[in-house]
């Protein structure tokens, strides 16, 4: 016992430095001072530096070898940490160094690229990126698949194949529906006005409540872009507010609430130990996709938000709950993945899955990337790619190394596709209780079905633990399909 | 020089490191959600296990031994590392931890047994807080003075002797100027109103904008008891609120101001360094007390907040500029150290003293301090002690282990009179601009004469540098002696 004691004690500590190098990211998006930056940078790589060296510690292995778990918990908790470790130790120190540096570099590049929209000052840097990272997955590959041992980052077990052969299923029937609909001669309004600000952050907040999110251990913020952030007892969201726009505030606070309140309501007994956190980038996003999607964006839910939003700010230009719901679920052409509707998201994610995974097997070179993006965003969407900003330079992801990460986002919409079908067959009135805004049921069900084991099950086993059978697109595409079949009468 | 370097980019991290404990310290105080605080502790733990660790680490030493300064900056920067190294390795890893544990315990004894007015609740954890500090200090004296070694923790180089003898030639002058004032006919009024809670809060940020503190490396949030955290670029001040006593805020803001400033306007090439603060709480002090007292009291700033306060909260209660300084300058019976004016503020401080080292040194036993607190405290004051938070409990410093901390504070007001007779020879026109809230030739003064060092001469040197003169209280009793006599008409 003593070696796994030992053991936890020293993750414990890194686990509460982790936590206080996550909040001083968060206070660096939120209320820092902007003179702070460059102080902020040392700040945080002298973090980087302790952290590092603490998961890197040859002591974690000596631990490990001597280590006798005493139950099933402490057997996940050695598993996590092994796998953790081994991947830290199988990478070059000076290749993380590295890639920290040049990724950190890269990010505000990208920007000032995106700004410019101007494609050839981005390339040279992306090349080093995926470059470093192409070196890093050598590094890991126990089986010479670049792209899996990225993808293992993100989601434990998945792999690329598999992942290709789902996208290949969800595709066909993704694009028929979405042809369906832009060819329905029955298309909704959108939602037009002004929204004052303050009162768009009361009701987000409002609905971050209703959605179970505990601001006795959290609190709501603004940035530029909305996250979450934290784990355990201290799990702080951020929202954003366009006057035009409400749907961009109240929608991105309910997402953040489903990730929010995963980490929340994760088993106090994993406090600050390598299971006190979601299990992976996949359930993670079931989490926050079934919260915004199959809850908020429901024909039950969009009454309650119609009702709370015409008393907040007088009559709607959508005048009564099902034009309102067909509004916020309007489909139409976006060349933004993260403005997208539920049916053409997933369209965008496997177009980023296969480039990606092109260039990370060499098989794409950085200087042919703008082509083969608008290429294939063409055949894909049937619309042109306007300019780089509407392109190849819509997302920070790839500029900051992340590679394998883009098909978790998917995952996360079939994990959820999956989660409400069971939930709806365990609490057969949700519906009427959702429309009066009383989501504890369901909100309940996730908690103790999904949350409460944080990292305790791997990501497929913890959906099948919580709906009885392995995960498959078969929900999702059918939620899909009955739910705009009767939104646009197709 | 290889050394040198390498020391220097180690304390680099560990004053980045400092500075996100620090943040993180704030960060409770004002921000952080409720029920987040057993994961803080656990965090801040971390933290201070990581730095403790840093601080004591045996390469320190090596390279110490084997640095090559290049400079008389380099110079001082080893010699700061070495005193405190030195310090830091003297105290044994047990009793450093163990007075980590019992000192954060005791202040939550502390203020339960405030609320309740229980001495004798405190009593016992504060018998353990002395006897710690004393075995401490026996382990840090080189000459076997407990309570210099305790001091200099605070003041380096200052004396328990020279404290007295400075306390004694102040005492008889002070004394009996306040027994003319309370004497005196000729008494003011107090300001009376409600101040409203947003017009205090603005104004507090004009004052804090006047007196030259820099909100774009920094920003101005409430908490309970005001103070200012970090170092460099960025330095955050808090503020409190209270509707019947807006002095209170708007002081309390200028008195953090004069630390904040202090911290921001250290010489960028010592920032991330061990010279990159200031350079002992007795100064700190003083930069905070000249703000404070000799600008923020003085009969030409108050003519300034006298027509700012008219204007944000109309017609006041004393209804002239005359008036209205008498009300800020005020002396009246306190029990409160916080509380009081600037002629009795030294007393208690003194009193503070007296006792402190006779605990330290084993002449008084913590079951005699009430009794001895008490008795002093009407010798001096002429009033008795009603209750113990009006009393003995009044103060967390001693919970937290504070000894030798209670004199920096009369230092700062001793060399803030210094500075201030300096300043003003410097600077004939200095009373009319502040009299149009025009504060920037003084405190440009001040930045250039003092805070631009930070901790690059030693405390009393700092002051001789910027006055051309060492330190003395004759300044201060002076200046005390004139404005009161003119206030009150004596």
């Amino acid at each position: 016992m003593a070696a796994y004691d030992d053991l936890m004690a020293y993750q414990r500590t890194t686990e509460a430095l982790s936590q206080v190098a996550g909040r001083l990211g968060w206070d660096q998006e939120t209320i820092m001072p902007r003179g702070a930056a460059e102080q902020r940078s040392e700040e945080m790589g002298a973090m980087e530096e302790i952290l590092h060296a603490r998961r890197t510690d040859p002591r974690i292995g000596d631990w490990l070898a001597a280590a006798k778990p005493a139950s099933e918990d402490q057997k996940a908790q050695l598993r996590k940490i092994r796998r953790t470790y081994e991947r830290n130790t199988k990478v070059p120190a000076d290749l993380a160094a590295e890639l920290a540096r040049v990724t950190s570099r890269a990010q505000g590049v990208w920007a000032e690229a995106r700004g410019n929209e101007d494609v050839a000052a981005f390339l040279p840097i992306l090349g080093q990126v995926v470059d470093l990272r192409r070196q890093e997955a050598a590094a890991l590959a126990s089986d010479g698949n670049l792209y899996d041992a990225l993808l293992n980052d993100y989601e434990p077990g998945a792999t690329g194949v598999e992942i290709s052969e789902l996208f290949g299923r969800m595709r066909p029937r993704l694009v028929a529906l979405r042809d369906k609909i832009m060819g329905a001669s029955n298309q909704p309004d959108k939602l037009v006005g002004q929204f004052d600000a303050d009162g768009q952050a009361k009701l987000a907040e409002t609905l971050a409540l209703t959605f179970g999110y505990n601001t006795d251990r959290g609190r709501i913020d603004r940035s530029v872009h909305p996250f979450s952030s934290g784990s355990g007892l201290d799990v702080r969201i951020t929202t954003r507010v366009s006057e035009s726009d409400p749907f961009n505030c109240f929608y991105s606070t309910i997402h953040e609430v489903g990730h929010a309140t995963y980490e929340q309501n994760v088993d106090q007994a994993f406090l600050l130990t390598p299971l006190g956190g979601g299990v992976s980038m996949g359930v993670h996003e079931s989490q926050s996709r079934i919260y915004e999607n199959q809850f908020g964006r429901s024909e039950a839910f969009t009454q309650f938000l119609f009702e709370k939003m015409t008393a907040q700010f007088g009559t709607l230009s959508t005048p009564d709950p099902w034009a309102f719901y067909r509004a916020v679920n309007r489909v139409s052409p976006s060349h933004i993945r993260t403005e997208s509707d539920e049916v053409q998201y997933n369209l965008h994610v496997m177009m980023r899955f296969d480039i990606e995974q092109k260039l990370i097997s060499g098989q794409l070179d950085v200087a042919d990337l703008e082509e083969a993006w608008n290429t294939q965003f063409e055949a894909d969407f049937g619309v042109a790619v306007d300019k780089p900003s509407n392109g190849v330079l819509q997302d920070v992801h790839w500029s900051v190394g992340l590679f394998g990460y883009f098909p978790t986002y998917s995952l996360g919409n079939v994990y959820a596709g999956c989660l409400f079908e069971a939930l709806k067959a365990d609490i057969p009135g949700h519906e009427e209780a959702v429309r009066k805004g009383e989501l504890s049921a369901v909100t309940d069900w996730l908690r103790d079905k999904v949350q409460v084991h944080g990292g305790l099950y791997g990501p497929k086993e913890v959906i099948e633990r919580a709906t009885g059978s392995a995960p498959t697109e078969e929900p999702l595409l059918s939620y899909l399909e009955a739910k705009f079949t009767k939104l646009y009468d197709l």
